[in-house]
């Protein structure tokens, strides 16, 4: 997106491609999953996107494969699509440890079918436990487990109980919702591992204040039906969430140029494949370097690459020199359920409320259309001061899916 | 819901089961359906909405039978649940008549996962037609038919040409949006049949305005893939909605009396199964009279319906005599596009803008929930000033299940 937008008013022909219809703020996609934001809060058509860049066409379709030599890409119909240069976004999704049978019953979080999906199950966990007659079950069906402590896990686990404790106990008869357990695995020595020492342990403490249970040196040996194993010790669970590891698309593999162990690309410093200088690589699916320094896989990076890599693209164009890749990093924030955060912001360490405040004030600000952060700001606004769900909804036949586990 | 809360406060043990964990408003489903307005503006967790109302508990499952001489229903795994008295509200789904294989083809709109269903088909068919090098193919992508010229029908014929013309035609380059063509297909002479004349001419000329070919007497003899046939005249389109007919639940046919030729019930006056005066049935699965008229399968009727059902148990309680159900009818709506309706409000036949206002009012009152009325209200705001919609999301899959097609 930040790419095709840097192509504005160029002399160009820009296609965007992609297999959904909308673009996504995937640093709020957490709320979704936890039932306090739709997903028209966070996600706006690709097309209305770029309604007025009239230089850009908007395909719906699924990239099969990518032809460096004879430069073409194909699309799931077949279709080739011939260019003179190719910008490659691809991402990565989650990476289960060679264990794919995992993921079906420990859904990641990267698209808002993920999101929803997440929605679906935890909201059904507490139907499964209102219902049930068994003591065991019922305790299963209580009991949260997420794998990884990065930003993703870390927010998840912090709202699981959030609304467990606030939103939900006077929907039940039969259950306590606030006694659920969320325990939250991860596999290093601590949670939040890019962030300074002193603000994993503010974290950790804010979690634990909240309920969670933190286990570091936690990694995951088996996730079976209803039960998660670390080396020896087992957990009786009913949902369980991943949030562990990045394994880069499969068409990095295809650009004639190496990857390393997370299926990344390793581009030249202007973000171009080596062999191949009419290609460019941007976001999760590159492995971004500035000043020889790994960029991590946030946002801002993957935003900054776009537009780095279309600018080389007119650069390139116009008989000029292109630029290297560097990432300005402005700050990483993570917020622990309400009123919670960590943060660091030129090289300040933040916590506490001041870093949710400053948390809040980001993302609405980079939330993508005016219509959004109106909807937005009223629905936190709504759940923050009533502690209701506005979204807490199950579609995708909820009682049929449940008939099937 | 409207029975249960009936019993609020009384001396009662009230289980509502229900196979979704949401009530939902069902008049406005299609604007759901058209991506005006998210599910969460017009659906609210039942738990929610019962938060307060300490004798009732509501279980998520799906009953698969119902044994009225052991009184007792069966849930979908296994369990029963006895009661004293039984209330049945499980409504009807379209009738395909006895084509059940048109309605993967030609999906209905009674649920939220149906609206979300006919979102992804009606924004996926204008990506085909912009994908597309083959103009016969793009022409059917671009048109839409509609079968069935009830309130529903009339409703989503309007709200399509008016999304097409207003809201896409920036985002797309290759295809003109506001070419498409809409086609509201009506087996009898005139669309909204249950309405006066002068109102149907009146939503029929309002429809031709909007670019919508109504065609009356048109009975479908066939839905293929990718064509509508209506006697010998074909029509090649990608996208069929359904709309036409009502099929009872078939747990109507279990309680031991006679249902009719759409699987209704035969209740007696006051709601009661005939030789089972502890089971009720309420709502469009029962075939409902007042001084001997049919009762029209609307919510007004749902809802009164099920207060009379409920204060009729109440009155066996206390040993006093049941009471007939009487419908009053407050009024008939319908809307066609932006700005027209036609109403019969106390008799008087209102079509145009006024009736218009008054739809848009009505329906606000009665949204339940004071959130969902100010977020319809935000969106219908914002779509009614910029044309632009607010929820044009596809989800579940866009590109694959488009190559599944």
């Amino acid at each position: 997106m930040y790419a095709a937008r840097a192509f504005r008013g160029a002399n160009v022909d820009v296609t965007l491609v992609d297999r959904t219809n909308h673009h996504l703020f995937q640093p709020l996609l957490y709320q979704v999953a936890t039932a306090t934001l739709s997903p028209s809060d966070i996600a706006a058509p690709i097309r209305w996107l770029l309604r007025d860049q009239r230089n850009a066409t908007v395909l719906l379709a699924e990239v099969q494969s990518i032809v460096p030599d004879r430069r073409v890409i194909v699309l799931d119909d077949g279709r080739e699509l011939a260019y003179d240069y190719l910008i490659v976004a691809t991402g990565a999704r989650h990476s289960y440890f060679a264990h794919p049978e995992w993921e079906a019953r420990a859904p990641g979080l990267k698209s808002l079918d993920d999101a929803l999906e997440i929605r679906r199950r935890f909201l059904l966990a507490f139907e499964r436990a209102e219902r049930t007659e068994d003591a065991a079950e019922r305790e299963a069906c209580l009991t949260f487990v997420i794998v990884g402590g990065g930003p993703t896990g870390v927010e998840l686990a912090g709202m699981l109980p959030t609304i467990a404790r606030f939103a939900l106990p006077a929907d039940f008869r039969r259950i306590d919702p606030a006694g659920a357990r969320v325990i939250l695995l991860e596999g290093g020595p601590r949670i939040l591992p890019a962030y300074p020492e002193d603000l994993s342990a503010r974290a950790a403490a804010d979690l634990a204040e909240l309920g969670v249970e933190v286990r570091a040196n936690s990694i995951v040996t088996n996730v079976g039906t209803g039960v998660v194993e670390i080396g020896g010790a087992r957990v009786a669970t009913g949902t369980v969430f991943w949030a562990a590891g990045n394994a880069a698309s499969p068409l990095g593999t295809l650009l004639g140029a190496g990857v390393d162990r997370a299926g990344r690309v390793a581009v030249n410093a202007d973000l171009s494949v080596p062999g191949h200088p009419e290609i460019f690589v941007i976001g999760d699916l590159a492995q971004l370097t500035t000043n020889g320094k790994p960029v991590p896989a946030v946002a801002p990076a993957a935003m900054q690459s776009g537009r780095t890599a279309a600018r080389n693209i007119l650069r390139t164009m116009r008989g000029e020199g292109r630029e290297d890749f560097r990432y300005r990093n402005k700050g990483d924030l993570a917020t622990i359920g309400r009123y919670k955060a960590v943060a660091v912001i030129a090289g300040r360490h933040l916590s506490g409320n001041f870093a949710w405040w400053t948390w809040l004030f980001v993302h609405i600000l980079y939330l993508a259309g005016f219509r959004s952060r109106l909807s937005v700001l009223l629905e936190w606004g709504y759940s923050f001061f009533t502690y209701q769900r506005g979204a807490r909804l199950i579609t995708r036949g909820a009682a049929s899916a449940e008939r099937e586990r």
